[in-house]
């Protein structure tokens, strides 16, 4: 199947691959094509060779897909931040081909039988940073970054139905979201955070007092650092090192609590940092100066 | 369709729920139910009519579930520590029964036509922790823990074919996993450990600086644990507060490479702690006594 609509043939111009870093020589190619100077035409032709070669790579890429018999495979969109499962759809070759183009996670409505890209009626798009294929290249992950609740109930993803509980008859909770270790803990924290002004009899929890006492929980902070610092020098365990890290997470997440930040910011910091090579270049550049 | 796997007649027993702290009742129902004393018979009626109310509930919930017309749905196997996403597969009923009763991630194979439990040759089963349903109920996360790889090629997901690096010829990259920040930035931390024995000309990056000087890295992590106090200390902005949560994550996981200790050992210790309300507990008898 040609994937005609990566196709502008004006501008002599395929849109793919987008990486931020080389996208900017397809996205500009068409004004160079326009104007008349030889090394303006050499250099549009230089892209345009480019470009159908990676349209041909794309199509062997897709020809390596194991379809179903109705020409689709699982797309599932994950949050490369939070590693959130966001929403699961299918897609065909067009969608495949137009997430790799636009980089915006796109399906095929088996209901509507049609393309449809995630957002393009909400705005809150997913924006695709990379795709994977599986073992049996039938399974595809769209990893990126939602710019807003991915569900269309407004839900920050799809999956907020957990089994046990309503097996349990604990209908209060069946707006659960699948939340993975580190952010079930953020939201048991958020859950404290909320109680506070609740009066409680009996023992408050650690994570209360923590919460209600900034010395105390400062203090903590920069003794699970310490004590984190100490395995290295003292060679202690490895179990121990894991163990203090667990502390010195769990202590700086109650201080995020409290100034409101949400781990996924952090984590977004992290990326950008990194996919700037950012930490490591600011760090070398001070501390060499 | 009646669940008939999950009938044990003999011995009147019904296999599900299957949460740790309930699932002894059911385990030990069989010995008691074949003792002859009054009170066992008494406590085994009790738990029929528990397991039998039970068993009523899982047909209500498989009921609805949105089956397709080969009564099947996406089930997809997530680790609920790390967030990776493990496989993806397929789930009917039956499957999803089987997996609410054994807590082992058991999916419909379409090419075989029969259930299959992940890990039933290779002995690496996902133990499932929660199972979701998305909005639509046509598709199910199964949140558990890999014993091993769960990949029949010994990876530790299927996920490991980027199309973004096939499409740039990056072919050296083709087994490069699906991981999201976290597991990305630690990734790169071990990679730069793994580079530290090969001469480098040039500025070593910070990380490289950091693996090579304990010194250093203990200094930075307590230096920014202190400055992550600061943020609230000092009234800060929040977005401080996340740039130096950010530092004390990255400078802390350089420590945790050079003591090969694992993020997913961490958030191992931290669900651990929390559910079974561990680390407050702990925290608080500590500091009450």
């Amino acid at each position: 199947m040609a994937i005609s609509h990566l196709h502008c043939l004006q501008s002599v111009r395929v849109a793919f691959p987008c990486r931020p870093s080389v996208s900017n020589n397809y996205y500009y190619g068409r004004e160079n094509f326009t104007r008349k100077g030889s090394s303006l035409v050499y250099a549009s032709t230089n892209n345009l060779n480019r470009d159908l070669h990676l349209q041909s790579k794309v199509e062997t890429v897709l020809d390596s897909v194991k379809w179903d018999d109705r020409g689709l495979a699982v797309a599932i969109a994950q949050n490369v931040d939070t590693g959130a499962i966001l929403m699961q759809g299918f897609a065909n070759r067009e969608a495949v081909a137009t997430t790799v183009s636009s980089r915006k996670a796109t399906f095929y409505s088996r209901s509507r039988s049609m393309l449809w890209t995630k957002g393009e009626t909400s705005n809150n798009f997913i924006n695709v940073h990379d795709i994977f294929l599986d073992c049996d290249r039938d399974s595809i992950i769209y990893l990126g970054k939602p710019d807003g609740p991915t569900c269309h109930t407004g839900s920050e993803t799809c999956y907020y139905t957990p089994v046990f509980d309503l097996l349990e008859n604990q209908k209060d909770k069946e707006d659960k979201l699948a939340l993975t270790t580190l952010y079930s803990l953020e939201s048991t924290i958020a859950q404290r955070k909320g109680e506070l002004e609740v009066p409680q009899s009996g023992k408050p929890s650690w994570t209360r007092r923590l919460l209600l006492d900034e010395k105390l929980l400062c203090s903590k902070i920069r003794e699970e650092a310490d004590e984190l610092c100490q395995t290295l020098e003292g060679n202690e365990d490895k179990s121990r090192a894991a163990s203090e890290m667990a502390d010195v997470l769990y202590h700086a997440m109650v201080l995020l609590a409290l100034k409101d930040v949400k781990m996924e910011e952090v984590l977004d910091i992290l990326r950008r940092r990194f996919s700037q090579s950012g930490i490591e270049e600011k760090r070398s550049r001070n501390s060499q100066a």
